[in-house]
């Protein structure tokens, strides 16, 4: 089995750290504050003092961190993955980035013969804790053939999208979605509850027509009673909104809708709501009507 | 069983009265354009030579039509169904229209004593014909119990939303969904072509993510065999688009993205593609970016 | 002189009335609550007690109304002016409405053999006091050389836009234009103020540039010294950005940004602003930013 | 009177050199292409052959150049103007940049005792070439003092807006404006074309009312004449809508509809127009609603 090395344990890292172990594979675990790494030793993981040392013995480092900012600092950064690695090892960047940050990442590790993955993921908090994510990746076919029983551990489905940073691609795609969705529910529900319509009854409707979909049931849920505790925190939401944007920008795609909706998020971020969950965005559509969805 | 008139045979109508006759009720139907009544009356069905004929029998009295104009001609016209209907019957509207026509129509016949339901249903040509669709209905508690078998034979799922009109107030809201999805699926399958992702495999992660849904498989799959055969035409989307808007304007509801999609629908129809199915209004979003989403 | 009859004393009506009389021409006046009509009379008009008596001896007859419901109740309610007019009189409505409604008017008169002419207005409260509105007629060509001098008396520029509802439709273009620009100003100042620009000095380089507007003079000015008193009130604004999008719905024409300000509108008016000025909907802007914008 | 070396001699710079000759300063030119200093050079000017030359024996170094990137080229690329600057020299940045851009260079310069004026202009060709721009600028009061006759060489106002990029920052804030502006002219005119008025008479309105703007003469005028000649190119103003949404980014202040606008001018540059004047991103406009703005 492979050695892994896993670095930085955050929300996301964490979850896929120890569903690695569970799988029964050497996990080397590494995080710049070294006591969120305790939980994963007591599970069997060995804990590296510096990313040079996790990734000494790997054969594989892999890596979800918040941002470009945070994957340029780990992995360009003094004494940072790319000092570290040697030809021959495998790194799989999960994090949500630009494909342009992707392909600067690909491009350094390929001059030092390292072999590189894109590989973001579907899913938050929950979806990581019990390796129900869904992984997108991009780079050379064989290596994400090789890696691919990795990766299932991790994921409900895994998906190769092609070449060098089409896993990136992927995932702000998906992402425009997400946006889109949410956006969506908002505006039904404000619109149904001034209209005179129950939230919970429409959120029966959202449950089983053909536009239905999980995330309807899950945020939905949650609005309605108020729960805006953080799977997936709403600033970075406006971040991989922002992404969204810029990719667009570089490949001069207008996107109406998806620009209307990155503006409202700003908007909830403008109001305080950064740290709460992604879905209290739908309180600045509230905001903008003057009501509050809620139960009953 | 209660004895049933349907009038109007449309894409949607005709798809009705089959499944009610298949179920053993019996039917007398009534179109516009007489012929369309062929293949029902060889189904069983009786044919009504005008309205008030159709109407003078029935327990139930039934119809969807394409708009308000329609309705508030079937209905309030000469020799309308208001003209022939009596206390104690009881008349279904499956229109999709503007909840103030729903209102109009329910205190025209509250005033003849006659029962009113609004029900206008989610689906299109094919969950009509095989009883799948999705009824949301407005209006008495207890009459909806008692048609509830009737609706049953024609739907998936069957919702009572509340109070006359709340049934149209839903099918707005859930129009808005639908209209945002697509957009949301043109918007993601035309940046992912641009960014060089192959859609076939967009909408394979677009088919098992927690935002997933059916209509993206339906409509995505459609799209990429460049298939704009007409289930539901574009220009009822536009018209659809149109009643939203208005309905938010009724209640002051902002809502920026659904906001700008209507005018992304607006320009489709403005291409001449207001025949063809609803879907085609991405191939405005592919105007756009000057690109063609399709098949490998 | 034309004997000249002004219905209805609001903002506009007051002001434009008092200078049909400083012109030397002889005015009736009506208005729903009569004692409105006291300063006028101060000034030597007459008072008529109904719209028939104000009617009855005038050669023409004047409006300008907040909206098309006022315009349907005066026009076509009871002992309203197309029960008083005859043939050969003429009518001028000023009001900004749907052009719908004012070839509904049109057509109206036409058969009772009276002149019409829809002459719109732009400017508000201080434009109409001192004779320096603009506008913009539509109608037949002759009758509006007819009575161009009586139009003169009131504006800085009157102008022939074509034939019938050619004013009204003029109106809600130019209507578009403004909401347009007030928009631009308060996200200009809202972003320029989050730069840490000072908003005043911001206004200096509106007033001087190629892209400059009187508008942004007084509205700029008011802003920054927080005065929100009600020249044109916000919810007749609303009203106007309603007109516009119906309008263009009429015509199918998309408007991606009237529409997105359409939106913020609505929002503003949500808040309880729509009693202030017009200008109030930059507070809307301010609000999406958590940012006010002042003097200093 | 101070030396100036002018580098750059686009479509702008050589106006601005032309214009510090005829007031007699003594100006150095000098371009990357070097034949585009002729015309100056007959005009008085001596030509440098590289930009440590012209820099030498200067007083005063200006550039306006074409984005963010030819400016990072000129004055951090090898041989540049930060390599041959000295303390006690003065350097005015024109090009309209991002405010990070601009910050960047004043850092760099400071570092060598270079005093910086951040000054970029309103106004194109035309304003270039006869002394009428607007400029706006940032840095030390005392420099900007001490370098305005020069600025008023070449402008019909100079505007001190603050500290290092208050300049940049206004620039941003105007061309906000100017998008605005044209957005707004484009959706106005075709909506008026697709209701049967005649656009010169909505011209005629445009020019006399308080919502009116110079911008919709000069750019209104050429559109009905189908004259989309380049004084500003429209890429140059998809690259200025971009940097807009970037800094707007930077503040997070939501701009829901210059967001929208840019989405328009993205598709009007998709549509192969970049070369054309900005105002060809109304034929983008014209496309949505399926109409020509022309002339009687």
């Amino acid at each position: 089995m492979k050695k892994i090395a896993y670095l930085g344990l955050g929300i996301m890292g964490r979850g896929m750290a120890a569903n690695l172990l569970k799988a029964g594979y050497p996990v080397t675990v590494w995080n710049r504050t070294a006591d969120r790494c305790a939980p994963l030793v007591a599970q069997g993981a060995a804990q590296a003092q510096s990313v040079a040392e996790a990734v000494a013995g790997a054969d594989v480092v892999m890596y979800c961190l918040s941002d470009d900012k945070a994957v340029d600092a780990l992995v360009f950064g003094e004494a940072g993955v790319l000092a570290g690695v040697k030809a021959g090892q495998i790194v799989i960047d999960m994090t949500t980035i630009h494909p342009d940050t992707t392909r600067k990442e690909a491009a350094a590790y390929a001059a030092k013969g390292v072999k590189f993955l894109d590989a973001p993921v579907f899913g938050s908090k929950n979806e990581a804790a019990n390796g129900g994510l869904w992984i997108v990746a991009g780079g050379e076919r064989d290596l994400f053939d090789e890696v691919k029983p990795i990766l299932e551990v991790l994921s409900e489905t895994t998906h190769y999208m092609g070449g060098t940073a089409m896993g990136s691609s992927m995932k702000l795609v998906g992402n425009l979605v997400v946006a889109a969705q949410l956006e969506a529910l908002g505006e039904a529900l404000v619109m149904a509850t001034k209209a005179g319509l129950n939230p919970e009854d429409v959120l029966g409707v959202l449950h089983v027509t053909d536009f239905k979909s999980p995330i309807f049931d899950g945020v939905g849920g949650a609005l309605i009673e108020r729960d805006f505790s953080t799977h997936f925190a709403l600033k970075l939401m406006l971040k991989d909104a922002n992404l969204i944007s810029r990719f667009a920008q570089d490949l001069n795609v207008p996107l109406p809708a998806s620009a209307a909706t990155r503006e409202v998020i700003k908007a909830a971020v403008n109001k305080g709501w950064g740290e709460e969950n992604a879905s209290a965005f739908i309180k600045q559509i509230e905001e903008l009507a003057g009501v509050v969805v809620k139960k009953g």
